[in-house]
């Protein structure tokens, strides 16, 4: 058996998420079929995150196992013709054999995503499904500073989507920083883990925080309720990516 | 009769650039549109410059003429609504009233241009149609450095497009810097004017610098000849970004 490691890029926006659905179109999906095509071998790949429709992969890791011996770099090269080929908005960055206990999502110690506000009046252009636009001026340095009273081990239930399958609603959010970059909005997240959208209901919430809806006494409400229902907003996906997965050793 | 300055954001992929075509769409027509749409009047949007099918604008500078008063914050807002719900990628970031002899396209004094590299092996995901993607390894300081080499005033003959309808093909390029940014490497040139096809030719053959295919003494060859049949290559439209239009007193 050789097993395969990958790093991942794809646009979110044609897809119901990584995981495989019945009805929907799947990152994981493509990348089986892919394999397959290129393989001849049914395979089964594993990412170290699971994504929601929409949201975007800058470095996604995934693995999977092969039968036989495989050049890595010829892989990478096939699995992207054959996304390519398909239509598929997938690339395939990296490919590399990696040890047989190496794990993409339970070796996983470190994950980081980045959510991109554009803060304008004028719609989208090139951004569209990318970013989530923001009308009225949001005060990104109140964001980052209420940011940092959700940082550290919490019980985020408020920041749950009812649908999470994590055992435990408490986390360490180790780093949650917030930038503005002209008329762009910069929010970085990083923990071991995240609950079901987590970041995107911090977010939500840092947004109501930027434009003088809430206070940092409502977020810190809201985070010590541990109630969904005292959730401020859900940010959109569009803004969403998942730019880093860490691994002992790397 | 009251005169608007606009700065326009827009996607240029469904575009055939920016001047009214009769059988393809423009972002003159949809502008032009989208006026008659807020105000009811014929109007001619003129910009600081043409756009070739595919090229994108960050801030593309234009102007029209109503024959009554409108308030300008308004405007933004009308135009942008009519240009969404018509479904085009084309925003209005900005909309001021300036004087009759100011000119979106005769006025302008200085215009630049970024134009956009991704440099690996995978195929684009998220950049489709608004990178250049370039497989093979290429080097941003050669270029930087060749670049300079057509830096100044010169007869561009051989970076001119056969249709280009500019009186005259010399021209003064200011400025022609290449950097590297990871895995991206960008282009920025100013000059006052640019002929047809200027920059995507002369980043065509940057890229074969770029590439090794093209020695330094190979460039100035290709601009000393002052023959179009010399260029290396054009670049494709996708990575190329109308970036300022510069006027007086600004």
């Amino acid at each position: 058996m050789t097993r395969f490691a990958l790093t991942l890029e794809w646009n979110g926006v044609p897809y119901a998420g990584f995981q495989r659905q019945s009805h929907a179109p799947s990152v994981q999906q493509a990348l089986e079929e892919a394999a397959f095509g290129v393989t001849g071998e049914d395979v089964r790949v594993h990412a170290s995150g699971r994504t929601d429709t929409g949201v975007h992969a800058l470095a996604m890791r995934a693995h999977f196992d092969l039968s036989r011996p495989f050049d890595p770099f010829r892989m990478a090269g096939a699995l992207n013709a054959h996304l390519l080929k398909a239509g598929h908005a997938i690339a395939v960055l990296d490919c590399r054999e990696v040890a047989d206990d190496w794990h993409a999502r339970f070796s996983c110690i470190g994950r980081a995503y980045e959510y991109r506000i554009v803060n304008r009046r004028a719609p989208l252009t090139l951004d569209v499904g990318k970013a989530w636009r923001i009308s009225r001026p949001i005060d990104a340095q109140a964001m980052h500073d209420a940011a940092q009273v959700l940082v550290g081990h919490h019980d985020f239930t408020t920041f749950r989507s009812v649908h999470c399958q994590s055992a435990s609603p408490v986390k360490t959010l180790d780093r949650l920083d917030v930038r503005r970059e002209g008329e762009r909005v910069v929010i970085e997240a990083a923990a071991r883990s995240f609950l079901h959208h987590q970041v995107r209901s911090m977010v939500g919430c840092l947004a109501m925080v930027g434009q003088g809806q809430w206070s940092c006494a409502d977020l810190v409400s809201a985070l010590e309720a541990k109630d969904r229902c005292k959730l401020g907003l859900n940010a959109p996906p569009d803004g969403l990516y998942f730019v880093k997965a860490v691994y002992p050793g790397e």
